[in-house]
């Protein structure tokens, strides 16, 4: 049986801008690879409720899980739980289970909880909570759709919370082996190879340092033993290449 | 007259499954939001050709400018090329001026370019080359579409290649204030300011620092004097909340 699929949404003008490097994404990539979940596409667009809303109903159709990042704070900004119950075609309101959790967080709830705050206890109405160790602001579930903070301590942790719920596949194995010549002189020798192990991958990821120009051979695959004879193989190769 | 639009499209399964931290689309963002292009959408799709013809061409009929990252080296997994010529339903074959380009890359180039090296020569139909002063290896422009290397060293480089070819917008300028409170204390106001100012955008990304929770506030318009007024009133705001 395949791996179960899935893409992850970004959401969030300071992405597009340049002015913030997304980290979430690698963060998630490495996480799902490790519980046998295939990352398999990333989006990420900006603070518009009608690109948001395209974008979750393009992915939840198409993959088996679908996790966002960004836009759950209590700003004008964050628009990312409407554009969720938009997506879904369900209400959104104050919930009473988000808003307990939520006032958990001050001393004085009744002033502190102010109505940009209980924002961020407006949940698509069927959801599930997300529960977020670090500053008590809930995530939310629905349906295959997991809705996520873009601050990155808050989005690991969530992280964390929504691992346990899902069902992984066969972790994916890889073996890198470095080989210290150009990707020109390996391509042939890896073409047949990747021809021979159609249930390998065979990633190159070239690099330059220090002038010299060199590749990355990723082999990634569910079966340990061939993975060993492949790594062996390259072993081989970069030994005679550099020799 | 609004400014130009673009997407950014990153190809590689080394991306998705967490090996390799993006930074091309960071780059490209910062250097587009200073010519005064908008970017508005990223994907990141894996080495499967179905994927990347679909999401070259869903991209190129929506946004003036589309930029693509990976594939393009001398590996079987180097796709790109094969996939834009799919997208734009044209012809692609090894062309004479790619060629030359490349030959100055080896000593020897009857021996040194070998068949994998030749498939870097390989151009969509109707395709003008992007310089490659690193590595050689040309990138390519085809319609709205530029497609270039994944390793940074040379994505960057094609960038600047490319950047004098794009017609520009008013450059996007931005102002950013620090503000040591949470989000809910800043949100009413912060939402008031963006009623009243609708040519400025105004984003609030939340940080946690040594246990302190605050928010960077960045205001965002062409409109030097109403940016500097946003600021100023921010910088106010920002006093009063943590004297």
């Amino acid at each position: 049986m395949p791996n179960p699929t899935a893409a992850m949404l970004v959401i969030g003008d300071e992405i597009l801008s340049g002015r913030t490097q997304d980290t979430n994404t690698n963060h998630l990539a490495v996480k799902l690879t490790e519980a046998g979940i295939d990352l398999r596409e990333v989006r990420v667009v900006g603070d518009e409720a009608d690109e948001i809303v395209a974008a979750v109903n393009a992915l939840r159709a198409r993959f088996d899980y679908v996790f966002t990042s960004g836009g759950i704070g209590p700003t004008h900004d964050d628009m990312t739980a409407d554009c969720i119950a938009q997506a879904f075609e369900v209400g959104i309101s104050v919930r009473a289970d988000a808003r307990a959790i939520l006032a958990t967080n001050y001393k004085n709830p009744d002033k502190e909880l102010n109505a940009a705050r209980l924002r961020m206890a407006r949940i698509p109405d069927g959801a599930d909570l997300i529960d977020n160790p670090v500053s008590k602001a809930p995530g939310f579930r629905l349906a295959n759709v997991h809705v996520m903070a873009g601050v990155p301590t808050i989005f690991h942790a969530m992280v964390e919370s929504v691992l346990p719920t899902l069902t992984g596949g066969e972790p994916l194995l890889s073996a890198t082996v470095r080989i210290e010549a150009p990707e020109g002189e390996i391509a042939a020798h890896l073409a047949q190879m990747a021809k021979a192990s159609p249930n390998l991958s065979f990633g190159s990821y070239p690099f330059i340092q220090n002038g010299v120009f060199g590749s990355n051979i990723v082999v990634r695959g569910v079966d340990a033993d061939r993975l060993k004879l492949a790594r062996e193989e390259l072993e081989v190769l970069a030994l005679n290449l550099t020799a």
